[in-house]
């Protein structure tokens, strides 16, 4: 008996539920979650199925593409781990809470590598078995340096980019080659503070609570579609230091959210926004 | 056209989802809202289906009772507003709330009457219009004064009782006679200081939290089956008075968000829990 | 016995707590409460101190201003119950939210009088036995429109306005005459979503948490010092008016929480920020 | 110049604030941050004074007996890393955002070693370049288990002793030789739950909330002096197993929480309760 789930976005129209659901029971596959979404406002239908039994996935996606709509999107993915390179700078904190929620179980990921532009990471990474690969860009254009980048992340062939608070903008070259497969945490409660130094921003406005969105990249900067945001209080006692401190819990704990459900294929991309079943 | 929420509750297995919404399709019914929950450890699947379209409750009622398992509990349910009742002592915030919310429209119920043992908020609830009836309890025994309160009670048919800060207990009959119908907000984070002054007990224990609990009334004294609990932070400069002041909001929003799961036919009782879909 | 509060804010040196401690204690006033703050980057020191006995005003003032440094702003407020007057278009949840705590006594101001420039909240205040004023705007400019509103509003000389949802931007020289003085309530979590519309905003961008932020009006549309603010999650289920209708109960404990905050004399303004002790 | 923190505890009294500033300025000592808290109800206060200069501890705590009423605890603490010994069983979530938070400096202790009852966290720890000692208890009493674990944590000379998920309850011996030292994390929101897996307790109850409590160990278990609370919120979804997996982020953020705190000097232990400055 194998596990995998079935992910099925088409236009809105009648009985899409029964007849999805009709063909994963003659396929005699036991469902163990469902979860679906109508954007009545759009018209757009969303379905995440967890299926549990003997899957003939030919026969089984044949089904379903005769019974739905015309530009259905649908895809049966496998239970395996989704393999993740990880991209960092200089700070610890959300490399570290992959690495350690990976450990101890509860992040489910292969972490193939971690690909840093600075070598501090390097020891942390290493003391997990990881590899490590630090590709400076210091003297390169940042197109030179992207190609090096992605010389040594390609061949690690990752479902996933995680940028872990790497503090580099992408080109629109590297971001389309990954496309809806980068993931990022930005120290900010999008769409405010947009940019550098968000913490900064965040204290000069004297908000009273901050927080961090971890988004797609696309490539209008800090613009891709939003995974999960969370927040903490703040007050007047906090300086931008302090804030950059006390945010850091929030960034490592949103972005491994965010990351589990990607990996558990709980997110759809839609236009610029997530629908996550 | 019209809207009805079809809730079905039976054992799991193979092919529910398919047959339910097959059901539907061939009737013509619009699914505009779907969500269904399987309790793998027991056994048991819920689902509960927002319907758009013309209905025949007899057909489409016989066609699930012969498709479904023997032992299906299954409700199709009107679109009308729900019918409450509101029984309260002398605080005046959760009662405030609900008729606030009731009279801004975020709150979509009918309320019947109020009444309480005390004439204490008689005005409060004049003010909209509202029928107050005071039944007092000095002198009366528990079952005397419950009596009194049914005659007044009864007559309005009620579909669910509400407790917004009622402070007596209800004797078993009373609680009988309204089995999963009466919901009660108790001042604490259950099962946390059951029984009396739970903010004086939480004062006195030292809890940095404190929260409210919304639950349907059983014989067992705050043992109910809970609907939504929700806390906010405390710390050494609260007196047990400044934590019932600030517990208000928590209370009061509490009971008001339970309540419209209630009355919108969200909530599954299940033995001692709650299933909201 | 008088309770008074003694608020000082200066530049920061040493003894200051130490000077205005001293000479409390000097007028035989024991010190319920205390609270400073030391703003180190700027240098500015912020004091907050409730004070019980028997007050001789003129004494005390001069003794602190001969022991602080020059430019210190001190001064030392009754435990009189502020005076409010709320201005409203046609939303009623912020409106009743303080009505309701007013009544039950979490919200301790006299409210003058509500003005709208619609009527359609003029039941619900009077239900409260509170002076309604409708001033429309049709038909007028701007100016001709607050010309007739602060005619109504400077009789009932109140320490505070509060926009409980009041749709109108205010003209600088409204502003200017309430200095520091009008409370409005924005719908999102500024600076997110700055200017009209915001939860549409809110949907259109895809957030996973919407908010709402108190702050003081200034010049600056929704640029003013930040009281308060909270947020709660939303998800795709949201649809802009789903958005609006759950940012209610954020809005109205936003805005009441600040309220307490700036009426019990916790809030100094402090450049485009609170100090809040 | 030195930054020491002045803790003050002592009977309430007029002037206490006056005479204790007044004496740190005499000593050319600038406060930096100062926090001070009566609780009126039991007449007892609380202040804790953030200090720069020059220090002659003996004098300025001999101007302090001097000045404040017999029975005064104070204290005077230097900014030293408070050094730590951590116990631990078989789970790594804990542990692990110890030694990651203080190997990126979020928490700024010197974790002395680690001592576990099992090898299972030996790798873990020594990754880290910490000591770590397997203590088994089996084939022992309670108590010989205890005087072993004694033997190798006492030659630290711990400020605190740490238990990150330490499976087992201490004897009385134990807690009385480091009173007030030890600091657990229960993974429940006490005082629900107390004792023995509390997830599967949350479980049976069918709570909407779980959460984790960071206390000062006592005699009774789960009843000592709580330092911090957290909560998550759970639904209908949550298997036993699934609130443990999910409660594993809040057991850690209020474990390291708690101990910032308490490392830092900011928490005081009176009866029951801990006062925060």
């Amino acid at each position: 008996m194998e596990k995998k789930t079935l992910l099925t976005h088409c236009s809105d129209a009648p009985g899409l539920i029964s007849k999805i659901t009709n063909i994963c029971y003659k396929h005699q596959l036991n469902i163990v979650h469902n979860n679906e979404f109508v954007d009545n406002a759009s018209g757009h239908f969303f379905m995440r199925t967890e299926l549990q039994g003997y899957f003939n996935d030919d026969t089984l996606l044949a089904d379903l593409d005769q019974a739905l709509p015309a530009g259905t999107k649908r895809k049966l993915v496998s239970s395996d781990r989704k393999r993740i390179v990880i991209l960092v700078t200089k700070e610890a904190h959300c490399l570290g809470d992959i690495l350690m929620k990976n450990f101890d179980g509860s992040l489910d990921v292969e972490i193939a590598a971690v690909v840093g532009n600075y070598d501090t990471l390097k020891d942390l990474t290493e003391k997990f078995g990881i590899p490590y690969h630090c590709v400076s860009h210091v003297d390169l254009s940042r197109e030179q340096h992207e190609a090096k980048m992605l010389e040594v992340i390609d061949q690690y062939q990752a479902d996933y980019l995680v940028l872990a608070k790497y503090m580099r903008v992408l080109t629109p070259g590297f971001v389309e080659k990954y496309h809806h497969k980068i993931i990022n945490i930005h120290h900010s409660f999008l769409p405010a503070f947009i940019g550098a130094k968000p913490y900064q921003q965040a204290f000069d406005r004297g908000v009273k609570i901050i927080g961090a969105t971890a988004h797609f990249v696309t490539n209008d900067l800090d613009e891709g579609p939003i995974i999960k945001q969370d927040v903490i209080p703040v007050d007047h006692n906090f300086s931008a230091q302090d804030m950059a401190q006390a945010g850091r819990d929030v960034e490592k704990n949103v972005l491994s959210k965010a990351l589990n459900k990607v990996v558990n294929d709980h997110v759809f991309v839609y236009g610029n926004k997530t629908v996550i079943l």
